[in-house]
């Protein structure tokens, strides 16, 4: 990445932010509504902290407010103690306005920083500068995921935009199967490009043949697993997830009510009615795994699906599309986009791996228990933020992110 | 009270409501920092909801939204039902300038109401408007300790106003007992002048003859106390505040840090040091009866604490003072102000009490069980809104509202 | 009370324990189903463990186990730390057989120190032997109510005694009012005869003119006020009560049923039908109030209770009677027994009260807080415990207690 | 296997059952000190419920109390409801007496019934007789599991058996590496012999070379742990296991205490102190991988320690060498026994896995998502049931469970 295209890259991520916050009040982005969510001024200021931390401060350039450190760290031990992540809609100072007054602040420090810097310091700073825009893409998703959360809070059901873009009129797609003969393959990355640390190393998989669906499971088949009492079926289920859909009474997906034959979803515009060929989204993945079991398949393991996504673009409805909410499939549907595709895999180093060194190691390989690995990315994920090696992680019970599934199945091969 | 006399009062008690409110930001005004707190923009919608509910609607006059009865009822029951309490701090729409917006208009059509009302039209509306001017200075001070609470959350102990009011320079007061003769006495409410229904009927109760110490216990009181391990030592304490304490790993007063000798108060106006002869604040009932005992008496009983305050005129350190906090007494002290004193008297209907019919009479009776009754007034409470008769009332382990103590005890008599 | 007398005492109070624990096995004695109720087999231990700490220890005589001190202290803070009490059931050791060893050692030291004793080391003994022989009678109505509460948990509702004595056929007593003329009246005990200490000291109290039902609020009672919907209706509840019956989804007292018009309770005979004349039992303080409130009438004061009991023989329905259940009214019935009758009257201290010194200080007066006092004694309680200046107390949400309530209501006096 | 083996494994198992329950009184065996344990007389009345249920009632011997199903179902859906897991210590009924009654009844009509089997009846009986037996060799392990965590609960620190058996002196084994090459290995059973369907089907995986050491982690590493403040090392942790010690306040493995330079560890024969080179046991999953990394290691994968443990012999310290505790490694070690290897595999399907149809498919399926595997077995396991392919599973956060490690890392290879 030369020194402009560093510049382009930090310029359309922290704008990107900013625009995402853009239809929101001073009220709203102060709403923490649970411990997982955090209030958009939040991400605002932590991926600001971000580069002042890690970039800034390394250069000798001191801190805008020196409290802020122990406000805005998100979970780096060795960065220091920080406020309690529950207690984050806790913090009405600094205002939303203070906030933006230092991502203006911190943005004509690095665009300064970056502009003077000659190629031995960019080759040095480019590492954390590629994290750091990542970093600051993930939570422009968490960004979306959590104010969603917080405004179903509110019996007024109110919108983050008011008025959407029109939805494509697409015929329902039938289902295929797509077969792959498995075999010993190759996944995780190469190092060509950024990539998390913990996509590497790129290592060898045995597969058995198998087969994946052509698209994304749909309200339509949710509304069929709901009618057959799927949620009240033990035999579908894992005994973790009939606890847990008893124990919460859980009979749709989090922002779904499905009455009287109209399934409708809370999304960005308010409450509307999802038509039968959408993705079925904001499932756990206990949900997920037991409409799989129903409809005859089960979930695909993160290899599978990596080897078949490694084979076509990365091509989908991203945020990008500015639909924010998952689409029906298209006649030559993409592997990726929509919703985020729940695997069978859990959330483990790959053969070999080695978290990176200093704070920064911090980023991926402690969480690496009691969470499954998520393919593909959603409709809230920026485009530029998504290859086929990438792996997002949440625990099983999670609901409030844009979460789906595409089925697999075992096949006797070619 | 006459019709010149309603307009006033409801102009006064309106705009201090808006006063008390006038430092905090949009996002200040949003904190719920646990379930017993209201954000300051909940408070500002409930007491304007008021009195669209029980004064303009049975007039005829439609709600400004219809949305906001569910929003911004209390607990009646009989009004329909209602936002989960915990969860009022989740409420970022109506923002705070919709709020101010709305009890602008309540404001002008109230006045207009209030203008072109006839004499019998008033009397009928006279109880209702002293009830809900009563009301409305109640949530004054809870505006205060519910603000007060949130801003301790935070890491950086902001202020809710920076400068402080000069704080008198006064010597310290020696303990005296003020005695009482007991007998049969009479406590409670005549009827002369607005009172809630649970001051009334007035009734006779018998008393031992008594003592009241002469001022408030204080800080240097309490240092005393912690100094002889007062909270670790079980003798002194109710047994449940024992359990309360070591549950809670308390070891100072809310909002109080005694360390080396010094002892630091959180406050309206930030972190500041405690002069000893200040009265002790923010103690739960649990507190206040152990340190009663470690000084040698007990606490009051509400009638002996009424007895004594109906002989004296209501001056103290109100709201009204500006001071906002608690204040060392002065050479010839008021039994009212700076701290409410708690009593040891179960808040329980008085003999022969009647609620009000309807939702208003959900306004006291229906909480008489679990509480304790305080007496006389904190520096956060409208002077206005205080006589000898009022009975305020709290869980025993209450500790973020302005609480104190004066001593009692029993004497032979005359 | 001479030594005779109190060898008398002795036997007959600890031989009773014992015929409560008969019918009960091993692993029956050990059951512990919630941290309010304890084990059988820690009832028996703790009794003893009492005389053997405040009788024979200071008398020199060591304990039959250094470390029975740390299990078997219930609150004592004076005499040392102690098992958390919600773990009870957890000591398997001692056996029940064990612990039936360790009484027959105590009982046959004790009646060698009682046969021994002189003139003056009787009367230095007998306080603490009065205070522990009633302490044992509370402990063997609590043994009941615990061991009724453990078997309620059982799938298969075991019976603690198979076969109920025949219950006298009587006829349906109408409500009448007693009524009383109130005035300057004294409570409390004077100091003949053992006492508690918080029936002490004796004082004057003034009380309106009222009256009392002429028996307990019975089951056919209860049955209407849930036929019409009395548990749903919040204009008759306390605010704390009805969240206490929400929360909890509490539609009948504990250990009813009422379905298809059928009142079942379950009891120490197991599972029975209840006819409409049975006093209700089993109401938390909640109930007791709303169903007063359904009924027309309100709870009575202690004080109230107290005058109209002092002035009738201690006579009713105790566990003298083997019926081990309430039992429909008399034609003349006694204020006394049968349930447990909840007043509105706070648990405090008496005007005057001094506790105990010593360990023995912290019988009562460390709990005199957030409870409220009952009066009567019940089906499970000795008769000779029972006088009309006793005071139980209890929290408002006990339910497992064998508890009920009578009537009162204001009148205008003659 | 044919009826004469069917029948001695019979008797031996069963009866081993009860040979561990021996020295435990009615008492002991009704302890449930928490949810994830059971009480000895219900593990000894469940795997009775399941010969009953599976074999006899299926053949029209009808069940010897028809509410036991009730009772002592574990988690069979299909079977019907059941009793509440954490409330199976509320059970005193059926005594253990009755228990022991019914074990017998149930013996003998089995016996009676193997007896008279046909060689087709046997062949049709042979999977669920396999299968029963199993799991009653996996209670066998949990009932001495339980009842160590019950006894720990008790002040008294009372053994389950007072003498153990003598500790053989051996020399502390030093460090060494085993490597392994990798390459595209098979794991899993062929389905000779019986084996639990989650141990099926075989299946390929690539395996990078690797190392493993030659014996188990020791106590006295962790004491090198501990004494290098590694409970409160950041870097070291998971941060979920970090969240876990931090929360639950935990410095040394469960039942051990570390003091004055004495690692003491409370175990069946009471608490004793353990040498330098035992195994360490009793860690979760979250002081096991941070140990390793402690250690400069990691966990094996399930396949890695698979693929060595099937060359070597079932050997090691289980049950029945009746030493039950872990012993210092010989000098030429096994590589099972002692204590389950905690692996870094999530427990998940293995590719085509396929439950069994029915009930008994609820064995193992079901609970394929939050939990690790474990290979090897410990010194409270059966020698019979433990062998190469065996995946023993549960959550990170366990500790009551005979749990450590075995180091491995990664290697060039050959």
């Amino acid at each position: 990445m030369s020194t402009t295209h560093l510049l382009q890259s930090w310029l359309r991520v922290r704008g990107a932010t900013e625009a995402l916050a853009a239809p929101l009040s001073p009220e709203d982005q102060q709403l923490q509504s649970m411990p997982d969510c955090s209030p958009t001024k939040w991400h605002r200021a932590h991926t600001t902290w971000f580069f002042e931390t890690f970039v800034l401060q390394p250069r000798g350039i001191p801190p805008f407010d020196g409290r802020f450190g122990y406000l805005f760290n998100s979970y780096y031990e060795a960065v220091g103690p920080r406020h309690a992540r529950p207690r984050r809609g806790m913090l009405s100072r600094p205002t939303a306005d203070e906030v933006t007054a230092w991502r203006r602040l911190v943005d004509s420090r690095m665009v300064e920083l970056l502009e003077t810097l000659d190629e031995a310091a960019l080759a040095e700073l480019r590492p954390v500068m590629e994290l750091g825009l990542a970093h600051e893409e993930q939570h422009q998703e968490l960004l979306l995921t959590d104010i969603l959360h917080a405004l179903s809070e509110s019996p007024l059901l109110p919108a983050y935009q008011a008025s959407a873009a029109p939805i494509p009129d697409r015929p329902e797609v039938p289902l295929r199967w797509m077969e792959h003969d498995g075999g010993l393959v190759e996944i995780g990355a190469e190092g060509e490009g950024f990539t998390f640390d913990n996509e590497t190393p790129r290592h060898r998989v045995w597969l058995n043949p198998f087969a994946l669906s052509n698209r994304l499971v749909t309200v339509g088949e949710m509304k069929a697993f709901i009618d057959a009492k799927g949620y009240e079926t033990p035999s579908l289920w894992l005994s973790e997830g009939l606890d847990f859909v008893r124990r919460n009474q859980i009979c749709a997906p989090q922002y779904a009510r499905y009455e009287g034959g109209v399934y409708r979803v809370f999304g960005l515009h308010g409450l509307r009615e999802a038509p039968d060929h959408e993705p079925v989204s904001h499932v756990s993945y206990y949900e997920a795994d037991a409409l799989a079991r129903f409809l005859g398949g089960r979930l695909p393991t993160e290899a599978e699906l990596e080897v078949a996504m490694a084979r076509v673009p990365v091509e989908g409805n991203f945020v990008d599309s500015g639909a924010l909410r998952p689409l029906p499939a298209e006649a030559l549907p993409s592997l990726f986009g929509d919703v985020w595709q729940w695997t069978s895999s859990g959330y483990a180093p790959y053969p070999g791996f080695t978290p990176a060194p200093g704070a920064i190691g911090e980023y991926n390989g402690k969480f690496m228990v009691s969470q499954l690995v998520l393919k593909g990315g959603s409709c809230f994920t920026p485009r530029a933020h998504m290859r086929a090696t990438y792996r997002n992680f949440w625990p099983p019970s999670t609901r409030f992110q844009v979460t789906g599934l595409r089925l697999a199945r075992d096949t006797r091969g070619a």
